[in-house]
């Protein structure tokens, strides 16, 4: 049933201070809401720009319903938070996106048992728990193969690639023996993300179809819009608005395609994020309103804003040491650099990024 | 001399805690720039997007040296900051726009005489500080004419008009026998405005010429692009670049103008602001970087952003009860809400703006 649209003045809670939940916190505040960040690092990104921080552990329960008796409604900025923490939020006060959102974006298999369930295609995959497993399911599912943790992977970690039966031992222990899921390679012409929105009154719209580039397994650009034929298009918008039915979600989503060459180019889910995604950034500045915005919107009850896009645009993410050149991205035209506050620029982390627009197409 | 540029992870301090701060603090954060706003009022609607903040009066310059001391670069979200304010400041960090701006634009006699110094058009004036004063004034400058204090006044506040010599007294006595100027009414085809910005360096730049409808005093409506014939696009930003020039001004500036009728049209000064200005707020939505991101480009010493706009734009400013129609708003298409927080809708009072996009002409 949908909650009656919170007023301005009220206060969005975000699980997460990293620069998603920065850019939450932005985007609440431009409607005049105001943001309480709960995060477990000290000098979290988004405590800069938000109303009221709380550094605590996600497992502190009483920090928790502290936190939930605080705010008017609790949303995310990462899809891992865990289920005993979200429960604990809700005991208190609404909490958007809802459990089965996390819970199904959180596990590998649970994910794919879904999409295979809403007849929506992945990639070939087994469940691996044991050695034994492995080695039947790389019977299965071809060589190359990826072994993947159900749990707790993001940009590249918690994967190991198999070329050959005799490496399956030692990827095995390179996951810790953690649950798993064997995935097929899949050949694909280029990888594409959806960013959808749905509201607590099941509005839906979604953003253009976008383009990403990874590398290292972190992504490195996204173009909008994506270089696809319109019927991939529409497939596309089609897979993301069935998803978030099926998860009865709110909010934003992301769903990461992989577009497969041959007569008939098709799609297939990578995997779903339930939350605003680094793809989607480039919505800041060539859409009237953002992903951030539209999350926000959706999880206060407010009618979703307009996800048409007003120029094409190049999202470069700016990765580790890339984040000193903020001065070259900051002089090229029609370009607007972000950067999210980071004080040390490790290798691999997301320190911001810059879009450049280009008139629409 | 230019400084060098403020890297990211430096503090911008900014005096006035009102929406201009809140907008200018949400600028500097997206460049990963951290904000401490000085404001004499509690609550004050920036302080929910700042990293730091602190109450204060400004005329306490022992607190005044310590809020400079922990910033790197201080700023001001309105013109009417005392000069020992300034100085205050100044003594302890680099303060943008400097003095010379704020020494100008505060008194309505030393900005006429500066225009008029500078070869710009201004309407016909003449100082004020007796009744005798004024009824000479008044033989001079034909009815009806407006008595404008010198200093303080904003949103149609400080002035008075005068339709006969009868109402000489009455209107000196209106504005408490304060020293004024008084200045000849102007008939005008339209107010137009230019939102400029000037670097460290001195580059400098423009955003689109913004026509204005004032309804009581207070800006209602914004249109870019201004409907003018292409000679006054191209005076208003002559104007502009002569003013900032002269002023060795240092951040945004806007320059309010009218746009008389006749054969030739033409422009003269209304008045300037040495801020970023509610005739910008379109900024925000129909251009790559923002009135507000240039200012902080423009005082801590980055390269200039991008000024085209990506589309045309209607702003509404939602004024006292205004705001209540934030839903009929938020639902409209292509269209961005920013409401600034405030608790209380007071008559007059500006509570958010709302800006539409429509496609470039």
């Amino acid at each position: 049933m949908p909650e009656s649209p919170l007023p301005p003045g009220s206060t969005i809670g975000i699980l997460g201070g990293g620069q998603l939940g920065r850019m939450l916190a932005m985007a609440a505040a431009r409607l005049g809401l105001r943001t309480h960040i709960y995060s477990d690092e000290a000098n979290a990104p988004a405590f800069d720009v938000a109303a009221i921080s709380t550094v605590g552990a996600y497992e502190d329960k009483e920090a928790l319903a502290r936190f939930a008796g605080a705010v008017d409604v609790v949303t995310c900025e990462f899809e891992n938070v865990p289920a005993e923490t979200l429960e604990a939020a809700a005991r208190v006060a609404p909490v958007f996106p809802r459990a089965k959102s996390f819970a199904v974006a959180q596990d590998r298999l649970a994910e794919k048992d879904f999409m295979r369930g809403l007849g929506i295609a992945v990639a070939p995959y087994a469940p691996v728990d044991t050695l034994d497993d492995l080695r039947g399911a790389l019977a299965r599912v071809k060589f190359p193969a990826l072994l993947k943790t159900r749990r707790l992977g993001y940009d590249g970690k918690g994967q190991v690639l198999i070329r050959a039966e005799a490496d399956a031992a030692a990827a095995l222990e390179a996951i810790g023996h953690a649950p798993a899921v064997l995935e097929g390679m899949v050949l694909f012409e280029r990888e594409v993300s959806v960013i959808a929105v749905r509201g607590q009154d099941g509005a839906f719209k979604v953003y253009n179809l976008i383009e990403n580039v990874h590398q290292n397994g972190i992504l490195a650009i996204s173009r909008v819009p994506a270089e696809s034929p319109a019927g991939i298009v529409a497939e596309a918008t089609s897979i993301a608005a069935k998803i978030a039915e099926a998860l009865g979600h709110v909010g934003v989503l992301c769903v990461e395609l992989f577009q497969r060459e041959g007569e008939r180019p098709d799609l297939i889910v990578n995997e779903i994020a339930p939350r605003v995604h680094n793809s989607g950034h480039w919505t800041l500045d060539a859409c009237v309103i953002s992903q951030f915005e539209n999350h926000i919107r959706a999880i206060a009850g407010w009618p979703l804003g307009d996800t048409a896009r007003h120029n094409d645009a190049v999202m470069t993410n700016l990765i580790g040491s890339d984040v000193e050149r903020w001065r070259e991205f900051a002089a090229q035209p029609a370009t607007a650099v972000h950067l999210y506050g980071k004080a040390e620029a490790r290798p691999g982390r997301k320190m911001g990024h810059a879009t450049r627009l280009y008139p629409k197409t």
